[in-house]
């Protein structure tokens, strides 16, 4: 099956908003085992969108749209949809009624210019949409299928996950496609998918792996008659992938790294504290991008000159050695951290972030230290990247590193 | 004139990456008068590509590509343009010699893969990439025009602001556009657009608002003969600009905001230090944005829990009124902060990021607090938006509100 989307709406053609809808929609279809061969972004007008419709419709078998489902006269993908299918568009008393519903629950009076939202074509079927005003649109005709959706991303989402995706498998497959994501940390792309080694060569379920700014995923998908049948697959290939990147694998669909090793310290009554030079405040704002962080986060310092570092405990000696053994200085300031807070964990991270060498550091490198009641373990590394990169990479790094001496260790 | 986009790479069609280079381009020609009805993503497929060609040389007079000039087998783009115009790429020696000096210069040998790079069509002109090894196309024929420029973004921006836009502006105008950019902070969109007032309704210079991550930016465009005419131009048309906007203007064109604060505390030798609660490390981070930040920032204190507010000296007393007026705990962080930092000038914010309320804290309330040797300004906030966007958004406007007192002072 060819598939198409159209993403829709002038604002992407006059660079107001980057086209994210687009790249969620592609990272979905290959596990339903549908080639996306076109991408295009429409301004609100309606000869230009008939047209894009009406070429969708010549080269390929499922277009999927997102944006122009709105009240306003610029949201035009319905009277577009109308006009190259040569239907009639008529408002539906019952999606009014609902519509208005929807409204009311929320205490305000339903404009009326949000009626044409309740209108339907003959060839349409109606997808709800729980969280926004803009139904969405499951239309089926000649062979062909158009899924419209809204704009609004976490709209969008919700009614791919819940209506388009559920429809699109059972058609496609006679049955259900279901995925499970494995999160790791700790591990690059390319390592990644060396770990778990052949099993990517696995048909049904299938493993793919992607790299985002929390680490790496693992996507796996079971083709199947039922869901019951999917889990099971799932639930007998699953234990085979964890088997292979355990070391790395710290959560799954939505869980966060910050709030998974928030969730070991607040089970194990530990206080944390963290004491940064090199990652300048990025480990603690990592951290306390968990909700309740406040649980076991007792303190963190940013400690960037010397006398900061003086302020917090670490001795004299050992920051005027700091240019030949830098190693030391993190131990110092980590062991410092922790009892200047009064905390039972502490992380510290010293280098330089760049752009310009200094005190003998070289661009780019990061010590790091976790220090567990005294019991410290060290851990350097070395990155060619921008500042900020730096910064990010690194506090997930150190955090990487807090986490696994956290399993490793009972305290 | 009527533009055209296209994005070339199957990675764009896997989802692998979000097209940026669309939204940047879209951003771009505004400013010259041309106006861009078309953005597709396409994959490396030479007939889909040619087909992508075709189709846009029809409907468009000027088609901007980026993607598919690299050396492998999958870069068709130059072999989709000369299929379209029924030309023939020959490597050009000089083009060629001009590569292998590229490799030689980085000490390493050119592959003969490459050597496809330095083909050309007849109608094609080379546009020169200073930083990779790709160069672009400039091809004119039959009336219409086709820009092909690498899809790295920092290449593709370089070649962009170098090559293709001095060239269309020469074509469109027969003179040069010149842009000149205003960056303000501490004002939303639609404020500082009420704030430039009836300069908007200007045709030349023209002005243009954009809200980004680092505040708000004014695009300032001028159409004129020659570049001094259009410098007169806009040295004519940006004080008036200023001077609407000069309380909230902190830079222009590649300043960073936090850089732009920490030169006002280098020049006056400053000591900054922060204490964070609500914001929890974000704002230590923006500061360290900066290289050399190490010059004025001491110390940064994420002081979460009330132990950590007691050991940086904030008293017992205010901590247990802390819920009843929590604008006193601000203002004793900052004093605490400043203090024990050894800094002249602080800044502490408290409140409650959410998802959850606290301490009777409503979720989205900011209290921030700017102590310049012991004179203190405090400002209150309420933001409605997730826990991350909070932080980021708090963190700027503290910072703002450092630079404000730091402007209103002569310390």
């Amino acid at each position: 099956m060819r598939a198409e989307i159209l993403s829709i709406g002038t604002e992407l053609l006059l660079g107001q908003i980057v086209d994210t809808n687009a790249n969620y929609l592609a990272q979905q279809l290959p596990a339903l085992g549908v080639d996306l061969y076109y991408v295009s972004q429409i301004g609100d007008n309606l000869q230009r969108l008939s047209a894009a419709f009406k070429q969708a419709l010549d080269r390929s078998d499922l277009i999927i749209t997102s944006g122009g489902l709105g009240p306003t006269e610029d949201d035009l993908t319905r009277e577009a949809i109308a006009d190259v299918f040569q239907e009639h568009l008529e408002v539906q008393p019952h999606l009014e009624a609902e519509l208005r519903g929807f409204f009311q629950r929320r205490g305000r009076t339903m404009p009326e210019r949000n009626v044409k939202q309740a209108s339907l074509i003959p060839s349409a079927n109606y997808l709800p949409n729980p969280v926004g005003t803009a139904p969405g649109w499951w239309v089926e005709r000649d062979g062909k299928i158009i899924a419209s959706m809204p704009g609004v991303p976490h709209e969008m989402h919700k009614m791919w996950e819940e209506q388009v995706q559920p429809r699109l498998a059972r058609l496609i497959t006679g049955g259900v496609i279901v995925s499970r994501t494995l999160k790791l940390v700790g591990i690059g792309e390319s390592h990644a998918e060396e770990a778990v080694g052949d099993l990517t060569r696995s048909t049904n379920p299938t493993l793919a792996t992607y790299a985002k700014s929390d680490g790496i995923h693992l996507r796996l998908t079971a083709k199947a008659a039922t869901q019951q049948e999917a889990d099971r697959l799932l639930d007998e290939f699953e234990p085979r992938v964890r088997n292979r990147v355990d070391e790395w694998l710290y959560g799954t669909e939505t869980d966060s790294f910050s709030a998974v090793v928030g969730a070991i310290l607040r089970e194990r009554n530990l206080k944390l504290a963290v004491a940064e030079s090199a990652t300048g405040g990025q480990l603690a704002t990592l951290i306390t991008e968990a909700p309740g962080a406040s649980d076991y986060f007792v303190a963190g310092y940013v400690a960037y000159s010397a006398e900061a570092k003086r302020a917090l405990g670490v001795s004299e000696q050992v920051l005027e050695e700091h240019g030949t053994v830098p190693q030391q200085t993190t131990r110092a300031l980590a062991a410092a951290a922790r009892t200047a807070a009064g905390a039972d964990v502490a992380v510290a991270t010293t280098g330089n972030a760049g752009p310009d060498a200094a005190e003998n550091k070289p661009v780019g490198t990061l010590h790091m230290v976790v220090d567990i009641r005294g019991r410290q373990v060290c851990q350097d590394t070395q990155y060619s990247t921008t500042r900020t990169e730096y910064k990010r990479r690194g506090a997930l790094e150190a955090l990487y590193l807090l986490w696994r001496e956290l399993k490793r260790t009972n305290v």
